[in-house]
Formats: structure tokens, sequence, C-alpha cells
């Protein structure tokens, strides 16, 4: 483990866990990556809430948000507190014996991590970034799509394929080849006065950012649409749009020998999300 | 953690294991089941390879032989070893920071736990079982096809259905309607003189009994297939066997109000498996 990286299990600083969690064994539980500053993660309303929506899908009793807030407060010293730090709230369904039968008095284990914050290249927010075409192709299970879950095996794969450190992150399809999501975010297409993004009732993480854009979009004046997206479309695009809880917001200027010229959008979209970030924590 | 389970990680006794495990994060690992007796895990090569291979799949590297071996070793006391125990393997791809990008330097984490044997009901041997047929359905990923990796949400989801203790196991189809597998086993359909188990290019664990018996089926005078089974063709079947490393083969006798006369297939199986289950060990 690196020096820079804490965690609370249960409560307890980096208490034990074992292979008997199904976190562990199956993968049975959510996840959640987020902004700590000040003593304040960010956004920490929305967070919460898909926090609950994702154990509900799942049938896991999500912790109370109370409970959560005190581990993320014992985690942040008051010393640094002004540096922005990476929050990871990780719950599982708890220990069991070995089987997938639900043990009937598991205790979900609730995992609370502090992790430093990525030092993404300044490029990324002033000239946008580039994608790799993901020759992985995410499977369609609609009774997982949007979860964040800790099945994330097809991520993994997707980010071997390439290992150049000017590539920002990888544009991933379905099996059906419609566009559904980058490897760690979400994405947007403008089409003129109209932002777009994939529906993902078959596949993909609906991230809070992503949410969140959605409820902007009617406030700075798109039309907003929700919908299945080929590839060709999105080429086609006047703007397309990578998001996620970290960076908030970049352009996509690269993509497969496509290119897009420079807009304006993602640095608006950063700068209304940064006004709400501390809003509801 | 229940008292009579144990384990190592790394060859260390209750090793510590963090939340930045790879395993934990993602399920970015594969497993192993096998009965050990008398010292002696059962099929060792057999599931010595199937380890192998299912690293390979994930570019993790395989831990050798010899030190599986002896994690085994250690978990198995003199004083109780005629009595059939569960050894579990998990290799995940290590710790790694934040983020899906693979660590350059990842050590693999190697856990071998040692679990009791489940109490098996003797009429699922002499009378076969019941199936559930689950409305979860499998998506079809070819990059994750056959291997018993981490990722086994649906698995989880599938076993949600049903509480009755008289189920045995559950039947999973695909999303296409295929049938599969079950959640803990693999699936075998006679048909007069002809033993057909399901193609698991698409998804599916391609398991260790189930090669086995594939291996089997000539010899004791059956021609083997291995193709796409619809359910409609599975309910036509003379017999229809469910598999694993644990209880070597039952026959199923109800599923889905379709009920099928008591066959020979799964006692034969299930005494040519014994037989050979001690050979490669």
């Amino acid at each position: 483990m690196l020096q820079s990286q804490t965690y609370l299990v249960n409560g307890r600083f980096e208490g034990a866990l074992t292979p008997f969690d199904r976190g562990f064994a199956y993968g049975d539980g959510v996840f959640r990556t987020l902004v700590v500053q000040f003593g304040a993660p960010h956004c920490w309303l929305h967070h919460y809430r898909k926090l609950e929506e994702d154990c509900n899908a799942l049938s896991i009793v999500c912790p109370a948000q109370e409970t959560l807030r005190g581990d993320i407060a014992s985690l942040v010293h008051e010393t640094d507190d002004h540096v922005q730090a990476i929050i990871k709230i990780i719950i599982t369904r708890g220990e069991s014996a070995r089987g997938y039968a639900l043990p009937p008095l598991a205790q979900p284990t609730r995992i609370v991590a502090k992790i430093p914050m990525p030092q993404y290249p300044e490029a990324n927010f002033d000239q946008g970034i580039t994608l790799h075409l993901c020759q992985t192709r995410l499977a369609r299970q609609p009774k997982l799509a949007g979860v964040k879950h800790l099945n994330r095996l097809e991520n993994v794969l997707a980010r071997m394929e390439w290992v150049d450190p000017h590539i920002a992150d990888g544009l991933m399809l379905d099996e059906g080849g419609d566009v559904i999501e980058c490897i760690s975010g979400n994405v947007f297409a403008r089409f003129g006065d109209q932002l777009t993004t994939p529906d993902l009732s078959k596949c993909g993480v609906a991230g809070v950012t992503r949410a969140r854009i959605m409820g902007l979009a009617p406030i700075l004046g798109y039309d907003l649409e929700v919908r299945n997206l080929r590839l060709s479309e999105l080429m086609d695009a006047d703007e397309v749009i990578v998001c996620n809880s970290l960076y908030g917001a970049w352009q996509v200027r690269h993509l497969a020998n496509h290119t897009w010229q420079p807009g304006v959008l993602a640095a608006k979209l950063r700068e209304r999300l940064r006004q709400d970030d501390t809003v509801s924590a």
C-alpha cells in the first residue's frame, strides 16, 4: 500500500478485510469516487443518493449518511485539508461462507479510503484530450446497467489496450456497436444546441457528473437527449465531452484519426460544475 | 469469519488484504474451488492448468504450482486430514493506486483458503435434484467467456431468485435464450448415446469437471457434442446432468414443471470421476 493512502473498514483504521468478504469473492458491492477539500466532500448529496440507489439495485443495506460523513471526517486531517484528495467509498454485502447464496445475517462492509488527487495535465483542461477507441466491448446486462458495482473486468481489459500516457481515456462501445461511455467517465455529444448522452439502460455506469450535466443542459440553453448513439454519429458531433467527478469535464479533440476543433463547452461545464460542487456538501 | 475457515495471503496466515487490492476494487482476478483429502487436492493438475489458463486470459502471472501446493499443505492439519475440505484459491492482479491502468510492478496476490465441505443432501445423489430456472440472464462477453474470474454479480443476482432449500441450483440462459450453465456448475444433456454440453465461447465458466466429463464421454460410449442449446431442446433430453468439483455429478429431476425419470448417468459419472480424483494429485 502507498504511504499516502489510508482507509477505514467499518470505521476502524486499516481494519481487517478477509477473502470471505463477498466484495472480494464476487465483486458483490458498489463504489463511489469523489473529491474532498476543506473537510467537505463535493456534491455529497448527489453521491450519497447514487450510493443508496446502487446499494438498492443489489439489495445491500446502504450505511447511514452520518456514518459515512463521520468516516470521511476521520480521514481528513486539518493540517492538509486545503489540498484536494479523493475519497473512495466501497460498500459490499459483507462476509459469507462459500457459495453464492445470500447469508441471512450479512453485515455490509463499509470502506472509506483517502487517496491523493491525481495530477492531470493542464493541457487536458486547456486543449482537450485524446481518446483511445477500445476494442473491448461492453456486454449488455440490463440488471446491472447504470450501477457502479465492483465487477469491472471489462474496464480493466479495455484499459490494457494502450500504454501511451498522452491518451487520457478510452471510448467503449457495447456489443451492438452503440457508444456507451469511457472507461472512467461518461460521454456527451453536442449537435448544435442539442446535447446528447448515450442511453445506459443496457450497460454502462450512470455517473453523478453525467446526471449533473443533464441537469445543467437546459440552464445552459441546450436541449437534452438521452438515446442510443452510433460511433458514426458521435464523429459528426460539433463537440464531444467526457466527464467524471474528479476532473469535471474535458473536450475530446482526437479519436481514431478524427479531430474536433477547440470548443468552449467543456470549460463552460467545468465552471458551472465547480460553482455547485460544495452546494450540497 | 467462521471459526472453521482459515486462509493464507501470499503464504502468511490470515495476512493483510487492503481495499487497494484489485481483486477487491475491480474483481480483477480468478479463482478455483476444489476438494482436498489426506493432504491431496483432487485433480490437482486439472485445476492448476485451468488456473494458469484463466490467469493468462487476464495477463496475471500465475504462481508456481509448488508455491500453491505448499500453501495447501500448510492449511491441512494431519489430525483431521481424513475429512474432506474445500480449498479455494484466489489469484488477483495485486494492489494498485486508484484507476484501471495496470500498475507496472504489481505483484499478484495469492490467497489459499480452507473451508468446511458442505453437507449435501443424500437425496441429491440418490434421487437427483430440482433446478430453478433463473430469470437473470448471462450477458455475452467473449473476452471473459470460460474464465472463472471474480466478476460474479450475475451469479449472485440469479441466486437471489429463490430461498427454497430443496432447490439445489439455478439454470442460467444467456441474453439470447441459449442454455449456458448452472450458477455453481456446468450442464450436460444426454440424447440417446449423444452427450451434449453448451458452447461457452460467449459466456459461462468452463469448469474442470465439465472438461473431465467431456474426456470421459467417449470412454463411456457417448458421442460428445459442444454446441448452442435451446431450453426447449434441454427439456427433450433423456437425462440432464449438472456437475462441479465438489459433488461430482447430479441428475436433474425437476425443472420448471418438467420431470425427468431416474437415470443412471449421474451415478456412472460420479464413479468414474471419483476413480480419477487422486490420479493427478
